[in-house]
């Protein structure tokens, strides 16, 4: 069963076309797992191999198209008309001879499209330069058209039911750290608080269960606290390790990421300083989010009160996040750093990350949100605070 | 630190050479994280950004390319010296103006590599369409060859320490499957399921603790057992139900997958039936495994059984795995299908998935095994049948 009704679909796809317009494209192919989610409801882990999502301009549904064991799932979750799924065979699977992309090419050539300006997401995960090479040989009438982040732009301001989804993410996350903070501890393996933080995320509340997040638990330690997507091994934590925990809840495919760092004892003054100064940056530069705000006059807010004590970041500060799958819960579009641009508005979802990495040690305390009509409303419920124990 | 020891990073380099030789490459950009982390051990969940590691025929180490925030993690995961990590700055992050491949092309220039023969995984799933492009326009003089599977090839025999972390995924995927058959019951929420087979892939035994594997579990349940591809939801289990499981074990990023597939009672002779012939059409395929035995002659065996009970079976009968990321374990290099002339060699590993989807209902059993001296040796224990309950 599709997630949201047809009218939010349809308003989606409406929103799509509006943007295919003003690239003058009349054919858009997606293959982001995310954006093809959003557009019809499909979800299944089938993005390992080749899939598409075509909207053409003129017709209401779009087209799947994928590989033919996956052809039931699409039925099971997508809203589309069971004529609107299109099954490759499976001798396109890993072939030398024969490439997805060519069946995709085909199917356009038979809906009369071989000659159309086409949009293609040449910079998305699973849109190979192979799938680009194999459309353009297929299709030599066509003009293709750079249209990476499209449909991600479409995503950035989320439906009451999406904020819902990402409420309940937060009620994950909340539970998931608290876990970690309560587990980590010395002696204690890695592997066996990464086992319980998984455990929480995914069994959830009696009310409702977790889905897989689209990141896994990154938990450095020690000087790895410096490298921050190390994920876990079976050491055992020990006497004076910083530990560092980004996780999220995930509801439905949306998400609400989170991170916090805790110090065993005897602790650096280096960190609890760090953490201070990361604590009172990030306070500002949720005082500064409302609508109307631009993402870098937030972003400045945090320079501010960090260059006061002497700190820099070249980082970005935090992004735009909500409906995706791995290997990333970003949507890649407005990142709060100098120079952007994007005028806040309600809705809004960000997860604001002032990590510090320095030489031999960092630390992570995150929040995510969404933009209320007068400021922010967090989805998590951790004290925000560097953890000691 | 590096898991393996450096000499045998280096023959895998070698390896790689002599097939760079062959294509008449100078030069190898790879991208596939799986690829990069066999040739230099570089391990983190960095490849949600551009990453590249570049093998120049004539230096003995590789030079990893990447984010300057994971620049830390590369020092101390991968075997190669310092002065072989080059990070590049936060700006090439989800911009506009600055692509990672920029920064490669200048890296390629500076080393006088500008006009050679250069190799690119062009069908790998990190390397984009975008990532082709800025690489063609920033080295206008460079001849590009298609490298996609290169590095790959010379994955598909193990060494005995690969064999060894396999073996331990393979007593994690045990456990865990039979932590699944035995909290599927009647009333029982997916998503609680789910979060028990984390914990047992996660937190290991007390010898060895779980890596993530590159493939979630995947549990359809009742009709949607006809979509392989499905997660969990919070539904409940109910009478009558069949519920496919597949999932893997994974030590140091290598998996041992397995499915089963177990019947909540009353059971449908349809289901049962099936399930026969899918155990003795394998167990006919892993008697004609051996060296010197072409996979299809493997695939040819169970075949013949299969179709002496009037079925068929389009998709392959399995393929080659070991080490990986998500979004999959395999290797996509040989498969146990048809026309596959692959010839066996000791500790090829490979997993055989029978999976067999029907209309409206399905079965998977299958095995993880390496190819030994005279036969095959399994990964995984667990009752090769379908479970009823």
């Amino acid at each position: 069963m599709p997630l949201f009704s047809t009218y939010e679909y349809l308003q989606r796809l409406e929103k799509t076309k509006e943007s295919m317009e003003m690239l003058g494209i009349d054919v858009l192919l997606i293959t982001d797992p995310a954006n093809m989610n959003y557009l019809s409801g499909y979800d299944g882990w089938s993005f390992y191999v080749h899939q598409t999502l075509v909207v053409l301009l003129e017709e209401e549904q779009p087209y799947w198209i994928g590989r033919a064991q996956d052809a039931n799932g699409a039925k099971h979750t997508a809203f589309i008309d069971t004529s609107h799924i299109v099954p490759y065979p499976e001798d396109h699977i890993h072939s030398d001879a024969r490439h997805p992309m060519d069946f995709v090419a085909s199917f356009l050539k038979d809906k009369q499209k071989g000659n159309r300006r086409i949009g293609i997401e040449k910079d998305a995960y699973y849109f190979t330069a192979k799938c680009a090479e194999r459309l353009e040989s297929g299709l030599p009438d066509a003009t293709f058209v750079d249209a990476t982040l499209l449909v991600n732009r479409v995503r950035i301001v989320k439906s009451e039911q999406e904020i819902a989804y990402m409420r309940q993410a937060g009620v994950l996350v909340s539970q998931a750290m608290r876990v970690a903070m309560d587990s980590i501890a010395v002696g204690v393996r890695e592997c066996d608080v990464a086992a319980k933080i998984y455990h929480a995320q995914i069994s959830g509340t009696p009310q409702f269960g977790g889905d897989y997040p689209a990141i896994v638990p990154l938990m450095p330690r020690g000087e790895m606290t410096s490298a921050p997507h190390i994920t876990w091994s079976d050491d055992r934590y020990r006497e004076g390790d910083a530990v560092i925990v980004e996780l999220a809840g995930c509801v439905r495919r949306y998400h609400s990421p989170l991170a916090r760092t805790l110090v065993l004892s005897p602790t650096s003054p280096n960190v609890t300083d760090l953490a201070k100064v990361v604590v009172e940056g990030m306070e500002s530069a949720l005082a500064a989010v409302k609508p109307g705000v631009r993402l870098e006059e937030v972003e400045q807010a945090w320079r501010k009160v960090i260059e006061r004590y002497g700190f820099q970041k070249e980082s970005r500060l935090g992004y735009s996040m909500g409906l995706n799958y791995p290997p990333d819960w970003g949507e890649h579009t407005a990142s709060i750093r100098r120079g952007d641009q994007t005028v806040l508005v309600p809705n809004m979802t960000f997860h604001m990350i002032p990590g510090m990495w320095l030489d031999d040690f960092g630390v992570e305390i995150s929040e995510s949100f969404r933009v209320t009509e007068n400021g922010y409303e967090l989805f998590a419920d951790v004290e925000r605070q560097l953890f000691i124990k």
